[in-house]
């Protein structure tokens, strides 16, 4: 127990739990041992997240809560007497950031739950049922490349490809960063999951809003309906012909950024129509260029690049928007005289919050005073990894300034202990 | 004279004058000393230029044609008869080439004016009046930046920052390069025409088609209505704001690269509109760029560059495509909450061909048993100067594939031959 662990029990007993103080000191804690040149770098499954999950345990036994280590190296804590429990509500995150990364991202859904706990044990309340928040390690896709790494582990979904990539700094594979800090990767191969999935209730986690919504809307949090699926094109090429810009006539041009243009407006239309039948979708063409080596100002370019990442809750509106947009491909290459040639399609299925959390997390919104509202999340999270293992699970998200991912993220202490009110009333109420 | 003029004059003494074999040396020959790499370079105001006119003067000389060089340093021929005429048409084009360039930008031009001379004095023809044929130096803008140069200078129409550019190679100023080939640049500077511009009873230039009309109508020749200015934006910056690609909905969305799409889709549309109502219009859109440094598949872009080059045969139309322009962008800045910033705008004001030139060099086509047909032109020439100069001035285009400024023009030479015998027509039988 450390001295700041120290101070912040000391503080607590005299009075009433204070969650604020101590999610802060948390926050700065860690942010000043992980600080980076810019922001907070935490790598998977690196000595830094392992130092990171050995402050938290510091504080939780600081706290008089039960903490062990599971099968996949994740910390879990939990009150002493739900330690041994069969079967338990899961509340966590993730602790690792990406490089040079804001201090939020994960972490905040780790100290919610710890909250829960400190304050369970502070007033001296018993949960529903039993819970255990875990402290989950690399979920970020930066440094290895696959997402959501302990958690697939946990679950038994890891795959060979993810096991055999590399990290970008040190080359060496994620197999071998997993083992070194004790993880047996031969039950992680054959799909063995690190913690029975049985034993599960449900996974509840809390995770900063990575748009700007509940900003917009001025609410602290919201209870996620759904983790978006997506379809995604790194690169499509419209290949055109090129011309002098002044000597070809409209009717003889095969113009590939016309084209291109075309084929982005009637997707822009068409998200219109779709948002305006009630279904979830959102459309971002994220990179788009011309040849630098033989574009000019004065010549019809032979052909333009751009990426297209098409995101919904619904798998039916990414199926509906994938024949959209292959239709749409076909009447543009018909009436402009262009091919569009696609990469690799890269998919994920989008998750579901389960429907009963997402009533009962209503619930105690209203309980604790909060206008109850659900939104989707555009993100990925380890949350999906749970859901579509079968695991009943959803999500709080918290009010956050300026995107996540880097060092801007600007989470309010307040919203936070919004949202973990959230949990720890519908833990504590609600939950059956 | 050389082996091969004579060789020429005395296949032509033979029969009817052989324009088409004669026209094929004078391309080969050209072509086998200024070949480069790949295609042509003959640099404005170099030596090879002056080698190219050396070679078209041995050539002039073995007709029996008079040759001289004006103080502009470039080679003018006449039948001996109209040598020291005090007025007469003018009859030329340009023998410079864009590095790596195609053989017939230009020179197409000059030979055109010299068959047309051979011819005459080989047939014992007299002109209607006195001709007088002109083979220009620099025109590309690809060696010093500035375009038209040896006939802005002729006309007094050269400015200072133009005598200024910096050759691309040896980076010395372009007013260096034409005093060493003995220009006098006292009179350039001093706006002083080199060739009295009252002497000049018109000017016709005959030109490879840079666009695909031609073929496309299947006609080998067309007599050109006007040269097309523009307005020309090298770069315009739409500035939106970034956000993750899954967590932004669409209401709260400024995304730069959908509001450009917008924005051309909608100029594309009034385009077509315009076109319909019997206007001249053309729209490229040549470069386009996402930031390389910051973009991704999975981020609202910041910003996206792009440049715009607008075209017509009407300053009025012009006009009208830069007010809708600023009235698009105003509505799409409203529309979506992106910024347009625009750098600085570079117009080329259109040239008009003479209409009685035009309807003399379409009666000629009839006579020759060609289709009339005019068309007008994309690309900037030297008869735009003299145009805008007030010279009465008409252009011939001639079928060519592949566009020009490259290896692969494809100009066949019974196509320069049918564009010829309009000129040759309108000389002696039309013109007044």
């Amino acid at each position: 127990m450390n001295n700041i662990n120290r101070e912040i029990r000391a503080e607590s007993l005299m009075g009433k739990f204070d969650a604020e103080g101590a999610a802060a000191r948390l926050f700065e804690d860690v942010a000043a041992f992980s600080a980076d040149t810019a922001g907070v770098s935490r790598p998977a499954f690196s000595a830094m997240e392992t130092r990171t999950l050995k402050y938290l345990e510091d504080y939780a036994h600081g706290q008089g809560l039960a903490v062990h280590y599971d099968a996949g190296q994740n910390a879990v804590f939990s009150l002493p007497e739900d330690a041994e429990a069969k079967k338990f509500i899961l509340v966590g995150s993730h602790v690792d950031s990406v490089p040079n990364g804001g201090n939020f991202d994960g972490l905040a859904g780790v100290i919610a739950g710890l909250l829960c706990l400190a304050r369970a044990r502070y007033e001296g309340i018993r949960f529903a049922k039993p819970v255990k928040v875990i402290a989950m390690r690399g979920e970020e896709s930066a440094w290895f490349g696959p997402c959501y790494i302990a958690s697939k582990a946990l679950l038994g979904k890891l795959e060979e490809e993810e096991i055999n990539a590399t990290h970008k700094g040190d080359g060496r594979d994620l197999g071998t960063h997993m083992s070194e800090i004790g993880i047996n990767m031969n039950r992680v191969r054959q799909h063995l999951p690190l913690m029975d999935p049985k034993t599960i209730d449900s996974y509840i986690e809390l995770h900063i809003e990575q748009g700007p919504l509940l900003i917009e809307k001025d609410m602290p949090a919201a209870v996620v309906s759904g983790i978006r699926g997506n379809i995604r094109y790194r690169n499509i090429r419209c290949i055109g012909e090129p011309g002098h810009s002044g000597a070809v006539p409209r009717a003889y041009r095969k113009d590939p950024v016309l084209a291109m243009a075309d084929l982005l407006t009637r997707l822009d239309e068409s998200w219109l129509t779709i948002l305006q039948k009630g279904e979830d979708l959102v459309i971002t063409c994220g990179m788009v260029a011309t040849d630098p080596q033989r574009h000019a100002l004065t010549r019809i370019p032979d052909l333009v690049d751009f990426s297209l990442d098409l995101r919904s809750q619904s798998a039916e509106a990414l199926d509906d928007i994938r024949t959209l947009l292959m239709q749409e491909i076909r009447t543009v290459e018909k009436e402009r005289g262009v091919t569009f040639e696609r990469d690799g399609e890269m998919c994920t299925a989008p998750a579901l919050c389960d429907n009963q959390m997402i009533d009962g997390l209503s619930e105690s919104m209203a309980r604790v005073n909060q206008k109850p509202f659900t939104m989707p999340s555009g993100g990925g999270h380890d949350a999906a990894v749970f859901a579509n293992a079968g695991i009943p699970s959803a999500m709080i998200f918290v009010r956050n300034r300026n995107g996540s991912h880097n060092p801007d993220e600007a989470m309010e202490i307040a919203d936070l202990i919004a949202g973990t009110d959230i949990i720890f009333n519908y833990l504590t109420e609600v939950a059956q």
